[in-house]
């Protein structure tokens, strides 16, 4: 299914030149048409994959996928290209000539084996109901056995790069899903003369050669200071994953760079004009930074939904900060020539869902269901009508884990000072307190570790919650500014498109031109702020008791619940 | 409104006497007509009081009241006589002649100020309109201020008595009541030559001559040793709180002795032979232990509804065991002849509703409604089929502050371990859980102190709840017995009646002959026990980190929240 939209703000000119952003997401990729002299966006189309997520039966045979998986089918990839980006530039009254180029970003750390020629093994007849010959999407988290067999022998050995990542390599990254792949399905494995980002694939797709983006290669593929994990160590993971890198290396484009020029195919698939320039791929977090004029040290993108991902840049040199419990840190990994930092919070949006879907009475369902709003919006309402602390609620947002700077995915959530008084408002505050509070305690790390914030912007689907927006600004004692487009990752390839196109000289540049952003659109309130403080040091005295040892009693909890 | 039951299960003969046991509650009194030879129930009847609590306005003046109070009309107890006791012997089919005694229980400390002739001072149509002229129903919590500076002066004082009530007063007994009445109505005070509970009151209305009982004058009135606080500590509290004492004075009987014979006024209003034995009063938590047989020293009897009520006898002598953190620890304040242990938790059925009211989603009670079961009956059903600890929670169960061991009411309930898997039923028999690990701690606070506690036995609504049943017996590791009457008070209170008689020599004759018990209802699993025993070391944890100073961060939220 595609729905394309008319965007009204602003008109085409036969004299404008115009770049795409495609923004591959979780189910769907959206094509957006976006003038490269300031960033207006004229039209943009969403296309939904056909097969969405694959997480119970291959489709090609109906084999039962096992607990944890989640595959996708690089056709659906492709068919965005075909049929989100004509109807985008459709919809925006663009022709393919005023197109100067096209650019992607994608869901990370989204994979899959392919030939050395990019044909992805799924695609081979022999293969097709072969579930490891698959895209592995990111929330594919059957590989945590492998992960936690990478981080063990990583400290193990003492390998310098696993301090990068906060201690910690994701299941959800290469290494993990490569391991897996090799010890599930040797023959898929030693097939794959490719292990690359569906980011770096499709933009293969486009141009008809392999690149390889600084951005994944550093966050997902463990490439640091040039250098990848060595043979000893991967020989100790495994014999057979020797060799491993060698499915991954090739030269590393810095974000914006040219990947080439669009292919004859290509051109076909999206109505474009052949050799138009492609950029090279992108993450669809990271990109959002540009987007949102996040390209000097010091400005915090947020990008909050379901959980949050923030990104940070810090000056370049030949070492990052020293700051633990990232999700990584890497070099140009967001801005070519700054040290790109990302954090996480692996439930927010999640948490709140979690608790409106399954905590809250029937009345308080059915007076929103009366007034014409959402829960969340009836929820809102009521507790913005008190005061910070007047619940006499503290909450841990650990209900999916501890992302950053704890990176503890056995930890779990803890709700302090319930009374037959309370009422699900107030503990649904409590938790988008927590939320915020873990967002402090992201920013106090960095800020410990030298890395500057100096400005809070977010963007996602949270933003809309302006209760939420005032609450983050209080808490962060921090100006919170807001995305000014409503779909900034396709903004963010656009803006790169505009970069490997040569309309800017670099990223930054692009950005101040095209990106978009309302500054300051929350200023703290000292008085909020003060009382917020009171409610922070309770969850940091929590954070520390139940996240440091001060008492193990969610590990144990997540053993005994395990059956251990 | 009255509503009679005749009781099948037994059959009137002329040959035979009975006993009547009137049970006052909060709402409504209840008469029940008892066989002395083997406790058969004949026959009972409920009469709801006209004015129910009076919480708001008061009735004569439509006077607002202040929050916290909770007043009752006495003359809605002599209309239980009047109306109850007449059905409940009709129900029986029992004649007037064939009743050998009556006695009370009575909620506490519900308490009312007299005139020496025993009039209540609500009665006089001078203070018709005067809120401090009605009784003070146990639930009236309007006297805390005072209640907090009698415990400081006490601990200042260090005043001996303090110990013998976990070193707290609470607000809702005699002198903490009284010594609100002295500053807020101070002629109504000095009207008041008695101070009286409403269960040695209405004794007095059947008798006409006044009698106080062992069990109320310990646990509600501070009478220690054969003391009660002494003048020069009154005199520091208010200079003119001395003489207090004097008001509630009068011998004290012990628990089934005879208080007199019906006069002539009180057998037209019940239907019985003038002369008839009266009991002295009694409450209906501790005259539930001769009703299910609890007699001996170690047999805890549970008095499970909203809150539950802890009593349990040890030996006799001149001086009590050091138990910390009781509600009183009473000579004969159970059984005559032993000393009587009371402990609490003040919050168990309440937090249970309060989260099913509030906390569980409209599908859920949806389909308890399609399904014709309560919802607590389907968040039973769901929590039974895990194992213990599937859930992964611990929580605090002090939704409503801890009553004993901690004697802490700013504290406030825990929840540990949620994740976005966590449901409803599993908070939910969390909670369950942390109630029962609340009564484990108080039985272990008990046999620290040297008072043992063989059996447990449960009264009240909650006995309905089999799976809850079997949970205490797997976490106490201890045998749940039953009370064998659904009216166990009212038995208890006719057992005393029967005593006082002269029907047996003593309360526990009357109980072997009279009371009844399901024995060993519920037998301890040892593999639960031990799983159980996992958790509980967490809650003990927790228990000690959250509210023995290891982080006061309930406290301060009590406090952030009361905008201190």
């Amino acid at each position: 299914m595609s729905t394309a939209d008319k965007i009204v703000n602003a008109h085409s000119s036969d004299d404008d030149s115009y770049a795409i952003g495609v923004d591959y997401g979780t189910l769907s990729g959206r094509a957006l048409v976006v003038r490269v002299s300031d960033g207006a966006e004229l039209g943009s189309a969403v296309h939904e994959y056909e097969h969405a997520v694959i997480e119970r039966n291959l489709p090609a045979s109906g084999a039962k996928l096992p607990p944890d998986w989640a595959l996708q089918d690089p056709e659906d990839y492709r068919e965005v290209l075909r049929r989100a980006v004509p109807e985008a530039l459709r919809a925006a009254g663009v022709a393919a000539e005023q197109v100067v180029g096209i650019g992607v970003d994608f869901t990370a750390c989204t994979v899959l084996p392919t030939l050395a020629d990019g044909t992805p093994l799924c695609e081979l007849p022999e293969f097709r109901d072969r579930p490891h010959a698959y895209v592995k999407l990111w929330k594919h988290h059957a590989a945590q056995p492998q992960a936690d067999r990478i981080n063990d022998l990583a400290h193990e050995r003492e390998e310098p790069w696993i301090g990068r990542y906060g201690g910690k390599i994701s299941s959800e990254w290469e290494y993990a899903k490569g391991l897996q792949l090799l010890e599930e399905d040797p023959e898929i494995y030693s097939r794959a003369a490719r292990w690359i980002e569906a980011t770096d694939w499709i933009t293969w797709q486009l141009t008809g050669t392999e690149t390889r983006n600084a951005c994944t290669a550093g966050y997902k593929g463990i490439l640091q200071d040039g250098a990848r994990p060595n043979d000893a160590y991967l020989a100790a993971l495994n014999p057979d994953f020797v060799g491993f890198t060698a499915k991954l290396e090739h030269p590393v484009s810095p974000l914006g760079a040219r990947a080439g020029g669009l292919t004859k195919e290509a051109a076909e698939w999206t109505g474009l004009a052949e050799g138009t320039a492609v950029c090279v791929g992108n993450v669809d977090a990271h990109v959002t930074a540009p987007a949102v004029e996040a390209v000097e040290p010091g400005r915090m993108v947020a990008i909050m939904g379901t959980s949050t991902c923030h990104v940070v840049s810090g000056p370049g040199g030949t070492e990052p900060a020293d700051v633990a419990g990232m999700c990584g840190v890497v070099d140009g990994g967001i801005i070519a020539g700054l040290w790109g930092y990302e954090a996480g919070q692996s439930g927010v949006g999640d948490i709140f869902a979690w608790f409106t879907n399954d905590f809250v009475g029937p009345e308080l369902h059915a007076a929103a269901i009366e007034r014409g709003i959402t829960i969340h919006e009836l929820l809102t309402e009521q507790a913005e009508a008190q005061r910070p602390g007047e619940h006499g609620l503290v909450a841990l947002d650990w209900e999916s884990g501890n992302r950053s700077v704890l990176v503890d995915h056995a930890l779990s959530g803890v709700i302090v000072g319930l009374t037959l008084a309370t009422e699900p408002h107030e503990v649904y505050r409590s938790l988008l307190e927590a939320t915020a509070f873990g967002t402090r305690v992201i920013i106090e790390a960095l800020k410990a570790g030298g890395v500057e914030v100096t400005e809070y912007i977010a963007a996602g689907g949270l933003t809309k919650n302006a209760f939420l927006m005032q609450m983050y600004a209080d808490v962060l004692r921090c100006p919170v500014s807001l995305a000014g487009s409503a779909q900034a990752p396709a903004l963010g390839a656009a803006i790169h498109a505009a970069v490997a196109a040569g309309a800017y000289p670099d990223v930054p540049s692009a950005a101040h031109a095209m990106g978009s952003l309302i500054p300051n659109a929350y200023l703290p309130d000292p008085d909020r702020a003060d009382a917020y403080d009171l409610l922070f040091a309770e969850y940091l005295t929590l954070h520390d008791y139940f996240g440091r040892g001060g008492n193990d009693v969610l590990h144990r909890l997540h053993e005994i619940k395990a059956g251990k």
